[in-house]
């Protein structure tokens, strides 16, 4: 119950088979929720909250402790332990696409398979790789956050969350980072931004759908199609959503492309 | 994950402490909806169905097994045990409330205290308790459910519920009562209506609070002060509520009376 609580672990559904969700940086379990009823009729529906975000147990958050992704894929595999849970779908957006994969690298018989919603392995461009930002686009970006977390909110969400058209959908999540404290959302903006798990990428056991959007101001085009290259049993489906949070602004297309994955 | 799935238990909320609603025959945990939600701004919720009832693992449910409450108390423990659970508060409808005071002896450490809703340890007369039933009624009930479960629904759903200037509450009991297979719903009939459990009250170690209402059909008032005698550690309230179901039919005085009482 401990780790349950930590995690802020929602179950709920009916069914024999399991999916398990995930929250990208600056989002919480209700990121979801225009997607995860979708399957409650069939699955069973795990939600949780990273630690340091939502609903989750704000004291555990440690900066020394959460200095890497993997700290965040410990506590994932924490969460399916004390649910004795194995051969779980788990979907996880953004950063929790490599929490997933982390997690499933280190057991994978909890996993049946990973939906990565706009995964990145690197935001950096290194050599051949291209990530979508030089590292002094990185850094700006952090220095900014660090100066002014509610600024660098209000000016990031609607370019992250694309969708111009539909403003609501950025103040939802500029909300949704408004939320965090900013102290854990600068350390772990300096983790997830740095992050570099190109390596680990095709060590990756899972079978894996990899959901890229049409236009991502976060994970380009070529972040995508880099993951089905590197993932040793991946399927790629280019939506024809836009922006970073397909989750949120698409989530019939979002539903559609799990539901034929899980098939 | 199996007891998680077998019971349908259901976790959400947010808190340090955490309280667990289990429904009375013929329910499901959807009858707690307009209360729960009411403590997940503070509390753990756990919501659980009964085997052979709503969401549960139907092929689960074994007459033979399912023969007396206690299969059922054993059931809540496994769950307590599968989430590390102690020193919960457990809100009991009917039924439940005999499942939990059954749990609470058997492993005293699970729970902080119990919420009796419309308890009754029997429903028959004998000597000098008063049950509310001749053993005569209760085989008449039982042979009338027995011969045509839906016809038994239909006339006793709106009974049950009082509340008759409300007639939508007496449909949403006999839709509940109708979901329910009626092999399962005859056979854990017998089970509920014959138990006898007042043998068991006084060894009673949780602190429990009796809701009573002013006027119900399946536990009049004496069965309430009944329990209130001779539970060891009790309150009692008797609700301005009428009818078996006040979770359903005045949700804020029973959310209210909870919240007294665990405050």
């Amino acid at each position: 119950m401990d780790v349950l609580r930590r995690n802020n672990v929602t179950l709920s559904g009916q069914g024999s088979r399991t999916m398990v969700f995930a929250h990208g940086y600056g989002c919480d379990l209700t990121a979801w929720r225009a997607v995860a009823p979708a399957f409650m009729n069939d699955w069973r529906v795990v939600l949780l909250d990273h630690v340091g975000f939502g609903g989750s147990d704000i004291s555990a958050f440690d900066p020394e402790r959460y200095d890497s992704l993997g700290a965040y894929a410990d506590d994932l595999l924490e969460v399916l332990e004390a649910l004795e849970l194995n051969d779980a779908v788990f979907v996880g957006h953004s950063m929790a696409a490599n929490v997933g994969m982390l997690a499933a690298i280190a057991q994978p018989s909890r996993f049946a398979s990973l939906v990565m919603v706009c995964p990145s392995p690197c935001f950096v461009d290194d050599a051949d790789y291209t990530g979508g930002f030089s590292r002094e686009d990185v850094d700006d970006l952090l220095e900014v956050l660090d100066a002014n977390f509610l600024g660098w909110s209000r000016s990031m969400a609607p370019v992250i969350m694309g969708n111009q058209d539909r403003p609501e959908l950025g103040t939802t999540l500029e909300s949704s980072f408004c939320r965090t404290d900013p102290d854990i959302a600068r350390a772990a903006a300096r983790v997830v931004f740095l992050a570099d798990h190109r390596a680990e990428v095709p060590r990756c056991p899972a079978r894996s759908l990899v959901l890229q959007t049409s236009s991502d101001a976060l994970a380009p085009v070529a972040v995508g199609e880099w993951m089905h290259q590197h993932l040793p049993h991946a399927e790629y489906q280019l939506m024809n959503a836009t922006g970073h949070c397909p989750h949120m602004s698409a989530p019939e297309e979002t539903i559609a492309a799990i539901r034929r994955f899980v098939a």
